[in-house]
């Protein structure tokens, strides 16, 4: 794959596009090589996440993705149709359930840590992703809705199932589950969300990897006392 | 002050436009009765809410506070203007100190429960809050600057240096405190923000005053475990 020079081009390690099967336009699916489409989605999440889907423009994305106008329209027929292939690509990723090595499932307490971890890992490599669903929020177009069906909903409900059975192993305090799954939530989603205040409150960019990675040890340890019964605590 | 009619029109109480003293534009510091100015600012928060600054028209504004657009271009004499005011009436709202009735000072860990009883009353007053300042974070617009060197540094430093006093007198954990204070504001903040996407997840309104003080204990809740120390939680 050729390195690209425009610095706004995204790297694109994080799109395994192949995973996404039946999800992916039928082009994707018979294409040989996924490099170029790959290099064409991480552009688009850039480009959208920057100017919404009615600013973004096919031509821009095209050239900023270095393929000419007819191969991207090959792989997306429309603008909207590679929009919303970019959500659902990195909506999978986000709900890719964290793969089991063992055959005993890890504890809720490890369990909960590891969603933890899968979603840093997952915002590092697509930081425009909290953005591009604000903008979904914000215009309360026609994507919400799939977006809360086929991911939200999902979503929260292994999240409140996952802490009502720490609650029942007596790994975690008992709290009102619902609540504490908005909690976990809120202190992962907000700090990524308002990165763009935060660079401008804290004075230093909030996605250098080294202050993520602070944010990450201190959402660990605000659940570790927050949520875990003292005695289950796994630091 | 007249019932409006027209259900949109939000009540205008939470609105203490005298406070506000040069915030304010002339017209309405010389203004003796403030009803209708009043009723201008709650109308116009809801209609930038809802519409943004762009969508907004002033037409549509005096219509729904059933004033005539002479007297509305009287007191601001610009959308802009208009709009600019009902961030600053606000977020001055918002980031007001807390009254201190006696002569000592709460402890730490006090003063922190007031800044969340705090918040989640301005919020009930002020639900179009966190999406009239979601759009200026989106749009980028000039008025972030102000924003946040007015009153977002500002409070973040206020959170920090309190968070510090509580460790300092043993009434919290040893904990990162820039990082405590984004988490403190994440979990007040997020569940706001997300609003419209959680009404569709948990299919009911998270804005109903029930739901709103089940967040409000949650809240609480969670700081008691996961920042105070265990000696020191006034639960």
């Amino acid at each position: 794959m050729k390195t690209l020079a425009k610095p706004r081009t995204p790297a694109t390690p994080g799109w395994e596009l192949q995973n996404l099967g039946r999800r992916a336009p039928r082009s994707l699916r018979h294409a040989r090589d996924l490099s170029t489409a790959r290099r064409i989605v991480a552009t688009a999440e850039e480009i959208f996440a920057e100017q919404g889907l009615a600013g973004a423009r096919m031509d821009e994305i095209a050239r900023a993705a270095k393929v000419n106008k007819a191969l991207l329209y090959y792989y997306f027929r429309s603008k909207e149709e590679l929009h919303r292939f970019v959500l659902k690509a990195l909506l999978s990723q986000l709900s890719a359930r964290v793969t089991e090595t063992g055959t005993v499932l890890p504890s809720p307490g490890k369990r909960l840590n590891m969603v933890v971890d899968h979603f840093f890992d997952f915002v590092l490599r697509h930081p425009n992703y909290p953005r591009l669903i604000q903008r979904e929020i914000m215009s309360r177009g026609p994507n919400m809705e799939w977006i809360v069906s086929e991911y939200y909903r999902p979503l929260h409900g292994r999240l409140v199932r996952l802490i009502e059975e720490g609650i029942s192993a007596g790994e975690f305090r008992r709290v009102d589950a619902q609540n504490a799954a908005l909690t976990v939530v809120s202190i992962m989603v907000h700090y990524f969300a308002a990165a763009p205040v935060l660079r401008s409150v804290l004075g230093h960019d909030p996605l250098r990897p080294r202050e993520v990675e602070k944010r990450r040890t201190a959402v660990h340890d605000f659940l570790e006392h927050g949520l875990f019964r003292p005695g289950a605590r796994t630091a």
